[in-house]
């Protein structure tokens, strides 16, 4: 069999670029270092696009939505109806990240992967169909091997199109899906050896009982589908849709060499399979935000990011990347238009 | 003796605004409270500006720029000639919140209210000329009473021309000056009764020996004037031109009803004597950042301020408070434009 298209090269980061950034970085006339992690990041940024003066003009988000089988178990408190019932409010212009979207004049793509109330065809929504939903995966593996690697490659597939489309300079996934924080524990348990105890928090808004709920039933789960398994399988009986989407996205990133903002709880849990499915992944993330979902801190401690932001956010759809898009495009603005202390006649620090 | 402008009453903000904005925000299509501080920001907002629908479109930018007797004692990292040298790059456009203003189409204005070496007039800076930086205020006041109340009047001017010629929306004041965060540091140990120990840090880019002598230097000045004194006094004492300006500024913005956001560690301790003078200042006094400069924990806390961003940022000039912008501004327009769960046909949390 040969090799999947998800193990081929990452594209590996140009250090000659990293390394002139830096250079006239020490030159603005600013104390060394003194814009702190805004400075730090231009640095990286110009390695990633290959060029001395980063920019992120271009930025496209991509939303996956899918349903989860777990939902059954009463681990989420909105109905599943709202999954569905989103997609349309994100192409009308209703939701957070449209509002965002439209703000930072990102390109905007909705995937439906798959919801358990089908929606018919929505104009400016792409329907996939992969199934009503994952199954309820204390019961099974939430879906075949074959659903797996098709939702790896819609996320592929809209990486391809926002550089053919759009020459994204940026790419933000964002995902919708009641029950996804309940999968994303789940699969992070899996992949971390961690305790749900210490994964599983309130999601978009459980009380201290469904807390509970949700950790018992993630324990089934993981006792379901003992391992050891591989991070494929894992994604195969523990993900959703989404998860396996923004996994493809990720990858497919890497390895056409557009700069990823990494958003929440799930996207995070999502960028740990990518990394583990394909380390030289890893290079290509930035992480926006640490959201207020307990677990999340602990997935960004195995993938060793420190995300830029930390606002207690927990709502998804992107939106914590993309409140964190300005602070990136703004770090690249001062190194573009800086002064040199030589062009401006200043001082440099005392010997 | 008339009461002193300063101590006018503070507006006060309208609990009205504040709780429509406040029942809106939990109509839209979100969990709530899943966009966290971002949307907790709003409603403060909207009482501050006395609507429903909080906008800050037109931000106004005066950077305060002076120099300090105190840095004869060697306590920073930069010859003293930076403090001129940086108004010429502000007005040109090279420095750091110059490219920062030009972004968020911000109005940046720079006075000048006293430098060592005094530049001639630089179109697009407003010199005031207060005197040749302060005095050394190791070996006696900073400034005199009459100088003290001329900064204070200095930034309540910058604001009365915010209002009149901008209609400000929001004010965001900064500042330049080798040597202040030394002054600064003096001050808050003085008002905060803290040890330099605690507060004093490495400023531009001190090493262990340059704090350790930035310490002694503060010690000897609090032994010097040691108190009681009352916040006007201590200003006097151990300020600078533009920590007064920046105080009246503040003072001056409340009793206007303009939103402040406050940049770092010396616009701190100056919103720290802004409310030390007339305590209703507070409910106007945004906070954008926690800066690298160790002390800036202690003012905030005693602020009682949650800061946005905690970017390792240390340079001044008003950039922490520029960066935040954006999440302002993006907080506002999801408020405005985001759908209700009515008008999405989105189903609301079970019950």
């Amino acid at each position: 069999m040969n090799e999947p298209w998800w193990q081929a090269p990452c594209r590996v980061p140009d250090s000659a670029s990293r390394e002139r950034a830096r250079r006239r970085d020490a030159q603005l006339t600013k104390p060394p270092g003194a814009l702190g992690r805004v400075e730090a990041l231009v640095p990286v940024l110009a390695g990633l696009q290959g060029r001395d003066r980063p920019a992120l003009n271009r930025v496209w988000i991509s939303i996956f939505a899918g349903d989860h089988g777990v939902a059954a178990e009463g681990i989420s408190a909105f109905p599943q109806s709202v999954t569905a019932q989103m997609l349309s409010n994100f192409v009308r212009g209703g939701a957070a990240i449209s509002v965002l979207a439209r703000a930072l004049s990102a390109a905007l793509e909705v995937v439906d992967l798959g919801t358990v109330h089908p929606v018919g065809p929505l104009p400016g929504v792409r329907h996939l169909a992969l199934g009503p939903g994952t199954a309820n995966f204390v019961q099974g593996p939430a879906m075949s091997a074959e659903t797996c690697r098709q939702a790896l490659a819609a996320g592929r597939d809209s990486v391809h199109r926002a550089q053919a489309q759009h020459q994204a300079e940026l790419f933000i996934g964002g995902e919708m899906g009641i029950g996804n924080t309940t999968t994303a524990a789940a699969l992070a348990c899996a992949l971390l050896g961690c305790d749900p105890q210490r994964l599983a928090g309130p999601g978009t808004g459980l009380d201290a009982a469904g807390v509970a709920r949700k950790r018992a039933v993630i324990e089934r789960a993981l006792a379901r589908h003992a391992g050891p398994h591989d991070t494929l399988d894992w994604l195969q009986r523990l993900g959703g849709f989404e998860l396996a989407a923004l996994t493809g996205a990720y990858l497919a990133c890497a390895q056409q060499g557009i700069v990823v903002l990494v958003d929440g709880f799930i996207c995070s849990v999502a960028a740990l399979c990518a990394v583990r499915l394909n380390p030289g992944c890893r290079d290509w993330l930035l992480f926006a935000h640490r959201s207020a979902e307990p677990g999340h801190l602990a997935v960004l401690d195995a993938l060793d990011a420190q995300p830029l932001l930390d606002l207690e956010l927990r709502l998804g759809e992107a939106s914590g990347a993309a409140l964190a898009v300005p602070l990136l495009r703004l770090a690249c603005a001062l190194h573009d238009e800086m002064a040199t202390f030589a062009e401006a006649a200043v001082a440099g620090q005392s010997a």
